[in-house]
């Protein structure tokens, strides 16, 4: 093993990078930084495989820093080791539209993997990219040709561990035993709120123990480089479990403030540093200066990761030769797109064909497209028979020792865990040779709103399968009924909500959906039967939103979405009759329908026309699109579907009878479309 | 012990009740109430105090079923021990209108304590019961009064050990030392996904024992009744530990189909019925019948529960002699009323007074009005010092063995467990003497949203008190910066969500807040200072919205919230440069505005004017108050405050520009109101 001089250097410089940009910032969190440089050292410079100057290369090991506001942490290495993150970033660390931002993010600097900050995140983020590398290496890899055998390190600290999503995630990763999966737990005891006795007792080595974890204690993670490597080797060597190193640590290791929780969120002061450089044989005059000894030490390891990278290459060269379908399939995945004409797979429908719910229609297009899309990769958080998200010959991705299923398999089991299921997904998705999807019902889409909004921020794409998507769930009941969720969710930016009618839209929402490449969706999918529509289509339904029924000299536009649209059909006929024209417009996806053209979207909402929303939830964001909105803006009720669609009055006649209180109520206003604004958006 | 023939055929009833109840609606989980029913039987006909006459007396027992999808188990049990809960009752179970929901709801059944269903939140509800006994105890208890001294009982399954939320309250209440605290573990091996085996392998055992409980386990929980007894009354005499039971059952236990999925969510088939009715002694011709024995078995058990009531409150009579102002207290708490002439604590501000983060306003009211609101209990995830949720003197709630604190201790340390945290609050609400609140940053919020629509939809008072509520956290960034967060919680019926701007709103959001017995809040506060505005008092921060600023002859009025409506004041300075005029109104909280009178509100939002509202986040739902929107449909980013609001033109300048914007757009043309509708909402 033997360290030296030149390690303990490298490590007060990591420290000291931190100690300087939060000072310079007056923002940020250098304790953890501080706490953890001597694993960091050890992690990157002895274990781990990378190349800063191709921070995609597939096989290179992930590093998730779970613990995201230790994120000068990474930063520092970023630097140091090479990557394109230069001193001036470190100095723009947390200033606006730098690269350095408070917390790490996946999508504007290079060499994060995955955004942090938001605790208990990351380390479910590692378990998706170790379900991804597990799944990619049983795909790809064959005698000879290891493609990808990386590994994904974690850090986390108490507060990852106090989080319930890191539980979900643990215990399944536990279930899977993944081997290539080694975490190394902060353990400084402090939190904001002081010593972490004050909340935090648990035994977490024996919790880990009980996840079906290998764990292994560093008891002196500030000086016990040696331990620290052997802790990491032995891990390395447990191929059959995922790994956590309780490494014991002091936070804020060489301030005055050291083990205190006053280093932990602010810069240390003046005097602090000065003594700290002194200490540590700096010069206390000086700031962001690294010594040169430093850098040559890390750009030999990364060099040695360049030379990897060139190996890899050659590797997959023959590996082409031998095996090209594969080859050109790992490239593909790699590009994000999908294979050509594999949107022919999709299923259209006329109205001749028969009612059907909407998630059996996902479960139709899922089946079809699954063998022309090989990296989609799907699962449910305990719901696989009422999601319907599961094709029928599916292989469910498990450790093959247990019999039920392979690292092959395409079907995860993630038990009753929406928030991990999101927040796996986008470490999947991170990984960048796999398209997650996940099932639930769309009301605890909101258990997953940490990670949600996380796949939204970081551009990833993953696909909720949302069903049981309103009311019309019925029996059971308002606390399974959703009404806020549509709004939270078209709140948040970056992010689809797509609601089909029908077979058609069904399918139209997975043509966009699966083609995003930046985007994340949610499907909210019917649990009842819904006709095919006259007029519908799958490129209508791509532009989000679009007519449906038009008609001369109309007195009012009905929009609505999913399961009601098909009623509104019905309520336009009983309008009819009492002479009350009625245009319909079908808004499976407002997101996407604000994308388009201005002059799209006023053929659709012209002027003139006073237009009024059906949707049984919240009617909270249709003020955007109709001048009138029918919903609920209260909790639903448990009953039959027909019983509760009664209550509320979400019938032909009910909606019949406010379309028409709405033609009348703007009789002789100059209408104007709800598409006309007085100044554009911030987006 | 001594079980006989009348306890199985009371079990047989509870199991053949569920099955009828189901089959009779077509709906509904049998699995679990058959499997239960024995353990049910002990707990509640051995164990449980309670008197069917007054389901609200102060010291029953306490039964949470976390797993509230077998809620038929719970309805028979109430059926059959006397609480108003008939024959036919079942008859309409997830039938409309009935008060037998698809999953147990507080507010509406009597003898259900807290709103399940959704996975993993009963026991955390079951954790908030037990701290709140825990700490009324340690209030008001006195040498030979021991006013309350009861337990908490919770039904849990796999399903809500997976959940994460689950784990999070199970560490605290390990941490807590909450010995009045007893779990029964339904270990039936069975999830909708099929086997556990195929997600969920981890040893509960060892994991309840890292959290600290104390663990029992009982093997055969279908036919051991002594067991199960010894089970219970071992835990109970452990009193410095929560304690679960881990229960080996039979799904569906008397089916055909018993031990498998396929009785966990769908009626039993009729012939199966039949054999089973037939199995257990019933006439299986007949459905919804109940031996007189049984009747006869449970109201003997009741009457029992009466008289302890009658004794219990001959006790409280004496302790009222001896404690007049603590039993007065405890009386009045149990009202839910606060105090007379609380609301004089609240503090008021005049424009002479300092600039002040609302955050640290929040501390200011809670500081004034912890003495005079007793009930008032707090803490925070975490984030105390940041949430400023904590008063100067204030006492940790914490197991007195600790050193930390005391059980009559107020102040809560969650750790960083917002979902928690969330779930907790709901169960301490419900056990009807205190009244929560819990601090976290407004983006964290989120992870708990699980909780806070249980909140909403069962009618429980708590607050959130969500600091750091927009871009104007500044540093910490996108990941931290609430975007979809209010337009989420806007949407929930029967949510409050404050945004106050100044002081005197603060004082309002809490006046209302804190006096709202049926409705939770969420008072987003923020970070940086906020100067105290003209025209701002508690009265009309009451109403939810009012203008702040009127000016006769109005080109437009700027709706705004919080932190940015005295930046709308400055921009109506640059406006009133320009010659436009432009009205303020300050919208703390749209809910509560919602609720005026309609003169009230279009005297707020007149016709002839038109309207744009001003908050740096998601504009989704603005629309229903303003005919133009400035926000922020886009994530944030991470710099200081000023260079985060210059960058999205959240200034004086930028406002202006737009407000001149819409005045221009809507000149000339007949500006209604958004006050107007065609048609009332449905509430």
């Amino acid at each position: 093993m033997g360290y030296s001089e030149i390690d303990q250097l490298a490590i007060n410089s990591i420290r000291i990078l931190s100690v300087d940009a939060t000072f310079n910032s007056n923002s940020g969190h250098p304790g953890a930084p501080m706490g953890m440089a001597p694993v960091a050292h050890v992690l990157f410079n002895k274990f781990m495989k990378f190349n800063p100057k191709n921070p995609k290369w597939l096989n290179r090991d992930r590093f998730v820093l779970s613990n995201g506001h230790g994120c000068m942490l990474q930063y520092a290495l970023l630097h140091l080791f090479g990557y394109a993150l230069s001193i001036q970033d470190l100095k723009d660390f947390r200033k606006i539209d730098s690269i350095t931002p408070g917390h790490p993010e996946a999508h504007d600097t290079p060499g994060i993997e995955v955004t942090t900050g938001p605790l208990g995140q990351g380390i479910c983020n590692a378990v998706g990219l170790a379900i991804a590398q597990a799944h990619t290496a049983a795909v790809f890899n064959k005698d000879g040709f290891p493609v990808v055998d990386n590994y994904t390190y974690c850090f986390l600290g108490d507060g990852c561990l106090m989080e319930g999503v890191s539980s979900e995630a643990s215990s399944l990763a536990g279930h899977l035993q993944l081997g290539n999966l080694i975490c190394i737990y902060d353990d400084n005891h402090i939190s904001i709120d002081g010593d972490t006795n004050v909340a935090f007792t648990e035994d977490v080595v024996k919790r880990y123990e009980s996840y079906g974890w290998h764990v292994v204690i560093v008891e002196d993670g500030d000086n016990d480089l040696a331990g620290i490597e052997a802790a990491i080797k032995e891990c390395r060597s447990v191929t059959d479990k995922p790994s956590i190193i309780k490494l014991r640590t002091t936070i804020g290791y060489g301030s005055l403030l050291q083990g205190t929780h006053s280093v932990h969120g602010s810069p240390l002061k003046a005097e602090d540093i000065k003594q700290l450089k002194t200490k540590f044989g700096f010069n206390p005059e000086q700031s962001f200066s690294v010594p040169q000894e430093v850098y040559d030490l890390y750009a030999k390891h990364a060099a040695e990761g360049a030379a990897a990278e060139q190996e890899w290459e050659a590797m997959l060269a023959k590996y082409a030769e031998a095996y090209p379908a594969e080859a050109a399939d790992l490239k593909r995945r790699q590009t994000g797109d999908l294979p050509a004409g594999w949107e022919k797979a999709l299923p259209t429908y006329t109205p001749a064909d028969a009612a059907v719910a909407s998630r059996k229609l996902s479960e139709i297009v899922l089946s079809k497209v699954e063998s022309v899309i090989p990296e989609l990769v799907g699962g449910s958080a305990d719901l696989t028979g009422s999601n319907l998200t599961r094709w029928k010959e599916a292989v469910d991705f498990q450790a093959p020792s247990t019999g039920l299923g392979t690292y092959a398999g395409r079907y995860i089991r993630y038990g009753v865990r929406e928030h991990a299921m999101g927040a796996i997904m986008n470490g999947m998705s991170a990984y960048g040779t796999i398209l997650p999807y996940g099932g639930t019902f769309l009301n605890f889409v909101s258990y997953a709103a940490g990670a949600v909004r996380l796949s939204a921020l970081s551009h990833v794409r993953n696909i909720w399968v949302a069903t049981h998507d309103s009311i019309g769930l019925g029996e059971d009941g308002p606390t399974h009924q959703p009404i806020e969720t549509l709004a939270h969710f078209r709140a948040l930016p970056n992010m689809m909500v797509w609601r089909p009618a029908d077979g058609n839209e069904t399918s139209g929402a997975y043509y966009v959906a699966l083609a995003a490449k930046e985007t994340p969706s949610i499907i909210a999918l019917s649990r009842q039967n819904l006709p095919q529509l006259e007029g519908s289509s799958i490129e209508k339904a791509a532009k989000g939103g679009y007519v449906l029924q038009e008609v001369e000299g109309a007195a009012v536009t009905i929009v609505s979405t999913g399961s009601e649209v098909n009623i509104c059909v019905d309520a336009a006929k009983v309008l009819a009759k009492q002479g009350i024209k009625a245009r319909i417009v079908s808004m499976p996806c407002t997101e996407v329908f604000d994308k388009q053209s201005k002059e799209y979207k006023l053929s659709v909402l012209p002027d003139g026309i006073p237009a009024m929303s059906v949707e049984p939830m919240s009617t909270l964001g249709w003020e955007r699109y109709a001048h009138e909105q029918f919903g609920l803006n209260r909790f639903g009720a448990s009953g039959a579907v027909k019983d509760v669609y009664k209550k509320f009055e979400f019938t032909p006649e009910g909606i019949a009878k406010r379309a028409a209180a709405t033609a009348d109520f703007w009789k002789g206003v100059p209408v104007r479309s709800t598409i006309n604004h007085a100044f554009e958006q911030l987006q």
